[in-house]
């Protein structure tokens, strides 16, 4: 039986944790597929990730953050998403299938809730789904089977340190 | 600058969060230690990581948890995995050495607090170190630069379901 997991919360390690538990599926054998939303960067992680056949990784996300209103643009892509994310999904050929940051992708109005829970309703038997990002959604958590709430306790980006390589990106 | 991670809580994400760290790092380019204590078993990421060559990984503990008390040979194996570690931070050659499951050994008295606040506070400026496992003692969050407490919304433990391969092991 596949199971739906999230990752949510404001502290680091929702993104870190999705990789890996991808590692640690395809280190049983498993195929994976992870599918970024607003993501369109080459992150050091996408780099380590090629290295290993059983994981595919796509990203559906702009080379740059949305910062306050989404343009048609980011819709339009992350529609795109979606649309692969149900694919793999229904495919069956995925033991588990990340869907990254699709929660803040919901937050603003990219993707719609309804759709979301469609999807994760309907997926076959044996397909675990984990999404990440915070403000998850309240009917994908009552949905979930495993949810874990990542609290920012301390984060060094408090003292006016920037994101490093190799550490956040 | 090194920076001082903790991911604790009793929430699911602390070793996964911790591999996702080390293929992040490993991408960027930077060699990577990480030291499981308590840990003997031969887990799915043990595996994936091994196809990894920038990241090395020891285990200091027996294929079986510690139920109640500790016995003398786990406090041996875990006074290795310590001093191993020590060596290892000292060495600079590791941009990123993660200690897993660290937190649980002290507070089982396996190593003790002070011992490894000594490492971390003696760390080479360009270490970081990143600490896992509940029950981590306030004198290393006090330490820290980056603290995550992943929190148990729900798990399917919860439901009897026990720990499956590729996704908990």
């Amino acid at each position: 039986m596949g199971f739906v997991h999230i990752y949510t919360g404001n502290g680091r390690g929702k993104t870190t944790a999705a990789i890996g538990l991808a590692i640690r599926a395809a280190g049983a054998g498993f195929k994976v597929a992870i599918i970024q939303f607003l993501k369109g960067m080459e992150y050091s992680e996408v780099k380590a990730l090629k290295s290993i056949s059983s994981i595919e990784l796509y990203q559906y996300g702009r080379k740059c953050f949305i910062r306050s209103a989404p343009e048609k643009e980011d819709i339009e892509i992350a529609q795109k998403g979606i649309s692969l994310a149900e694919k793999l999904i229904k495919s069956g050929k995925y033991r588990l299938v990340i869907l990254d940051e699709i929660n803040v992708a919901i937050y603003f109005g990219l993707i719609s809730t309804a759709r979301v829970l469609n999807i994760v309703k309907n997926r076959p038997e044996n397909v675990d789904i984990l999404l990440t990002g915070r403000y998850a959604p309240k009917e994908l958590i009552d949905l979930a089977d495993l949810v874990t709430e990542m609290v920012e306790i301390k984060h060094y980006y408090r003292k006016g340190i920037k994101g490093r390589k190799g550490f956040e990106y």
